[in-house]
C-alpha cells in the first residue's frame, strides 16, 4: 500500500469512519480504521461491531481528492493516531505507505510517523450488501423524530429494546416511538413504504442524522437484522434491538374525560422553576385544577422546601382534578412541543395523560404516568 | 428580614458571591450565601473557608437596584437553590422575608418558594478587616502572570505550597513564579511596593481575575495570613499557603553554553504534531542540534511508533547537543510565549533549560528540566 492524498479531505473522511468506532472495543482491530486502497479509490471502515460506517474516495467523483495510487494494499491503523497525524501533518498532501508488515510511514514534507498498524485479517469482516425493503427518510425527519421521542427513551440495560426507537410502518404512516415504561413519546410521518415493525438503537439514529445531515440524498432500507442509511459516498449500517416492542398502541388512551388548554411556555417556565425541588433526586410536581382560572402547581421536599404557583389556563372541560407526576418528565414533553397552547387530555388521577399539540393531536404526542404520593 | 430588589442585579451579586462556595463543604452552611440585610444595603458572603468573597449592594452607589428593606435581618440559603430561585422567579422584582425561624419565603409574581434556610450563627464568622500591605496589581496583570506560569503549578497535595503562585517583591519587582519541581514558570512584573514573599493558591488567583476583570478599580493587601483584593463593591481574600516556597532563584542557571533561535509556530506544531506518541502517558521528545541548519526531533513509543522531523533555526552558537525532555512541557511553554522566535539556552544535557521571547529574556522565563534517557 502506497499512496498520496489531499489531508483536508482524507481528514473529513477519517472523522466520518470514526464516528462508529467506540472507545472500549473488546476486539483491538476495531480501535481503527481499516484503509484499502485499490488502483482508483480508498475505503475507509468504522465499527464497534453493533454499528459500522464505510466512507468510499475516489477521484472520478471529486477532483480535489488529489488521490494518487502507488500500489493498492490495506493496513488497520488506530484511529486516534491517523486522525492526529493527518490533521496535524506538515503539507497539504499526506503520503503513506506501508513499510514493513503492519508499519506504516506517514510522510508530510519534513515531518514523518511510522506507526504500527494491524493486519486487515485481524478486522472483523463487515458485509454491507444493500437490505431489500427500501423507505423514504430525510435527516431532517430523523432530526425531528427524535427532538420528539429521543428523551423518553430508555438509557437502562435492564430491557435493551427500550434503549432504541421503535419504527412501525402500516397504512401509509410511519409510527416512531420511545418509552422508558414511565412516558412514552410518539412521532408520526405520512409516509409510504411496506409494513415492518422494527426498534433501531438510539445511537444509530443520532448518527445518520449528524452524518447524513450534509450529504445530498439518503436512502434507508432494512431487513430483519439490520438498518441501512446510504448516500454516494457514505453507507452506514447498524444492527437492530432484538426482542418484542410493548404494544403501545395499547398504552394510550384513546378516549378523555378532561381536557386542559395552557399556554406553552408558560407552563414550560413553571416545571422549569420548580425543578431544584427534589425529593429523591426526583422534582414531583402535584397539579390541581379546578377551573380555567383556578390551577395551582405545586412542589415539595422535606429538606428542601416546598414551591407553589397560580397558573390561568386558556380552557378547561372537565371535573376538578389533582394529579401528581414528574416534573421533569412534563418539561421534556413541552419543550419538544411548538405550537402556542397546548393540549392535555386526562381520564382520571391514576391513569396516563397525554399532551400534543394545539390542533394537532396525531403528528407529536406525549403521555406521562402519574405517581401516586400520599399528601 | 424582608425586603424586595430587582432581581438581575441581586442575580448577577450572587453569582459572585457563589464563586467562592464549594460544593463538598464539611461545613453543611457554607453551602449556603449568607444574606444581611440592613436598613439600607445588603452584605453576601460565600466562602470555602480557603476563599471567602463579600458583595455589597446598596441604594445610594446603585439606583437600579430597587432595594426596599422592610426590616432588617439575615438568613444563610444554599446557593443552588438561591442562585435557581432567583434567577427563574416570575417577575422583574423579588420579595424575600423570613417567615419561622430560617424557613424563607420568596415571592415573585404568582410563584413562590418557601426555603429552608440555615441561623446566620451556623456559618463561620469571617474578618474582612483589610491587611497593612498594599500594593498595585491589575486585573489585566492576573491574566497575564497565570497566562505565563499556571500550566507550571503542581497539582499535587503532597507539597501544598508548589500548588500556588509565588510572589516575591523586591527591589522594585513583582516575581511571579509556578513550579511542579519538574519545571517552572516565572513572570517579572516592575511595581513598587515593600518586600514580601508569598505564596497565593491557584484557584484564589484564577478567581481574582475573573472577579475583577470588569471592576473599575481593584486593591490589592497582604499579611502574613491572607492576600485581599478590593473593589467599592466586593472583597474577595484568601489564606495564603503555609510552608516555605522553594529558592527558585538558584534553580535558573546564569550562564549558558549553547544558544538557539528558533521560530515559535515551527517549534509549536511539532510539539503538538508529535503529543499522541506517548510512552506511560508521557511524550519524551529527542532534541538534538549540530548546527542551525541540522537540527532533529524525534519521539518513540515501543506500542505506538515512532516520529521524526528537521527542522532549521534562525541561528544556534554552541557545540552539539542531544536532549531528551517533555514535549508537553515544551507545547505548554512555547504557548505562553508572544514573539516570533524564540530564544533556548542550554547548559548541559542533563541540566535545566530555559526559553524566554527573543529580545526580551527578563519578563517571562520557562525552565524545563530534562529526562534521562537510554537510546
Amino acid at each position: 500500500m502506497n499512496f498520496r492524498i489531499n489531508k483536508l479531505r482524507f481528514y473529513e473522511a477519517l472523522t466520518i469512519a470514526a464516528r462508529a468506532i467506540s472507545s472500549n472495543s473488546p476486539v483491538p482491530a476495531l480501535s481503527g480504521i481499516k484503509v484499502e486502497v485499490s488502483q482508483d479509490s480508498i475505503i475507509l471502515t468504522g465499527s464497534d461491531a453493533t454499528l459500522s460506517i464505510q466512507v468510499t474516495l475516489n477521484n472520478a467523483n471529486d477532483e480535489s481528492l488529489g488521490l494518487q495510487v502507488i500500489e493498492p494494499g490495506s493496513v488497520v491503523i488506530d484511529s486516534r493516531y491517523l486522525l492526529d497525524i493527518v490533521k496535524k501533518i506538515d503539507s497539504s498532501d499526506i503520503h503513506i505507505e506501508i513499510i514493513d508488515g503492519t508499519l506504516t510511514h506517514f510522510m508530510g514534507q519534513k515531518a514523518e510517523f511510522r506507526i504500527n498498524g494491524y493486519r486487515p485479517s485481524e478486522y472483523p469482516s463487515i458485509e454491507f450488501s444493500e437490505p431489500a425493503v427500501r423507505f423514504s427518510l430525510s435527516p431532517d425527519m430523523l432530526n425531528s423524530m427524535m427532538a420528539a421521542v429521543s428523551f423518553s427513551i430508555s438509557n437502562k440495560d435492564t430491557r435493551p429494546v427500550l434503549t432504541g426507537v421503535n419504527m412501525q410502518a402500516r397504512n401509509g404512516s410511519l409510527i416512531c416511538t420511545g418509552t422508558d415504561s414511565f412516558r412514552l413519546s410518539r412521532k408520526i410521518f405520512q409516509i409510504d413504504c411496506p409494513e415492518f415493525s422494527v426498534t433501531v438503537p438510539a445511537r444509530t439514529v443520532n448518527e445518520a442524522k449528524s452524518i447524513f445531515q450534509d450529504q445530498e440524498k439518503m436512502s434507508v432500507s432494512l431487513s430483519e437484522k439490520k438498518i441501512q442509511f446510504r448516500s454516494p459516498k457514505i453507507i452506514m449500517q447498524s444492527t437492530l434491538l432484538e426482542g418484542s416492542y410493548p404494544d403501545t398502541e395499547r398504552l394510550i388512551p384513546s378516549a378523555f374525560n378532561d381536557t386542559l388548554v395552557i399556554n406553552r411556555s408558560l407552563l414550560q417556565a413553571a416545571m422549569d422553576r420548580s425543578s431544584f425541588i427534589k425529593t429523591d433526586n426526583m422534582t414531583i410536581i402535584r397539579l390541581q385544577i379546578s377551573s380555567a382560572e383556578d390551577i395551582t402547581i405545586s412542589s415539595k421536599s422535606q429538606e428542601i422546601g416546598e414551591y407553589n404557583e397560580d397558573l390561568s389556563a386558556v380552557s378547561y372541560e372537565g371535573i376538578p382534578i389533582d394529579i401528581s407526576f414528574s416534573g421533569s418528565y412534563l418539561l421534556d414533553a413541552v419543550k419538544s412541543l411548538s405550537t402556542e397552547n397546548v393540549v392535555i387530555h386526562f381520564t382520571e388521577n391514576m391513569k396516563p395523560f397525554i399532551i400534543t399539540n394545539e390542533g394537532d393531536d396525531q403528528s407529536v404526542l406525549q403521555l406521562i404516568l402519574p405517581i401516586r404520593t400520599y399528601n
